[in-house]
């Protein structure tokens, strides 16, 4: 198969579609759409974040040190894409507009999104520059799940939370198939 | 919906399935699967990636300073899960078991993964220190594309690609139905 070269890129397939929540003054938040994160440590667990200098929230994040990250489920992209389209400076209640209710968190002063079934409480660790940009590194304290998407042993099914994915091509997609188990298909493969 | 808190947690949905190849002699390579990555920045491209102190490739990956991050697809879930359960130290050539062809790289050292229709070159930017864990900041020095997975735009389409998922629960999945487009479904929620 030829390869073809396409430079330097930002492809990496798949990418989750998070809404990253921040509150604004008493009783309300500002959305926003992040698909630039990843889990990148376990112990405590750590995620890493791009979320711009010029967005609305960035400064009360910035004075808030915290926010929360939510997933969304398939069914949400529409209200997940117009908080990535629209800024906070064009609609400041972009909770009311998407019909959501927001919860108070355990650990921080932002609130959860009450419709996306998973959510994190997470405190920034720190602003790790690079070059001329920078991404968060933040701590999650605590992770909330719906009843609804917990298997009889109270742990998260894929399946039923049934998350909303972003691809760097501008779609978004619902999981499909399972297609293996993890930590026991790649056995077949070990030598006798 | 009644929430029900889980603790610290790194549950996040979905993840990437990546394999990571790194030289570790001339013409050969040891191959480890990471799903804790993500994009952090994009001027230029980065990713953030943690790969544990104590994995067979670490020490290469130190001595180098860049590995390749290879996106395998769907059908690729056993010799990628084969490769995170199968340190090299008991497997020194896990691409001969996997039967795959490794591809000089362009700017690095380390090869790509021929099988894997999308490969990035990557070089490190840091290692980031975080309490008593770390990752690594790559810079994206160069994407490489099967012509196949490319679109009539030379662009890259997920559906064509078809890459692997790593879900937290333990599972691999593939993609499923696209749901809606990016930077556009939302304008349906826009006020007039």
């Amino acid at each position: 198969m030829a390869k073809k070269p396409l430079g330097p890129s930002t492809s990496l397939f798949p990418m989750p579609a998070l809404l990253v929540a921040v509150k604004t003054a008493p009783q309300s938040a500002n959305v926003m759409t992040v698909a630039w994160a990843g889990i990148v440590s376990g112990d405590p667990p750590r995620m890493a974040l791009e979320i711009g200098r010029n967005h609305y929230s960035t400064p009360f994040i910035e004075s808030e040190g915290s926010f929360t990250v939510n997933v969304p489920r398939s069914d949400m992209a529409v209200p997940v894409d117009y908080c990535g389209l629209v800024s906070g400076s064009h609609d400041p209640d972009k909770p009311a507009t998407c019909r959501w209710t927001l919860l108070p968190s355990t650990r921080i002063a932002s609130p959860l999104i009450a419709e996306c079934p998973l959510n994190f409480e997470c405190r920034i660790e720190r602003k790790v520059e690079a070059g001329a940009g920078y991404f968060y590194l933040v701590e999650i304290l605590e992770t909330h799940a719906d009843e609804a998407i917990l298997d009889g042993e109270g742990k998260i099914d894929a399946g039923r939370l049934d998350p909303l994915i972003f691809t760097p091509d501008g779609w978004y997609y619902r999981l499909g198939e399972r297609v293996e188990q993890a930590f026991s298909a790649g056995k077949a493969l070990r030598r006798a």
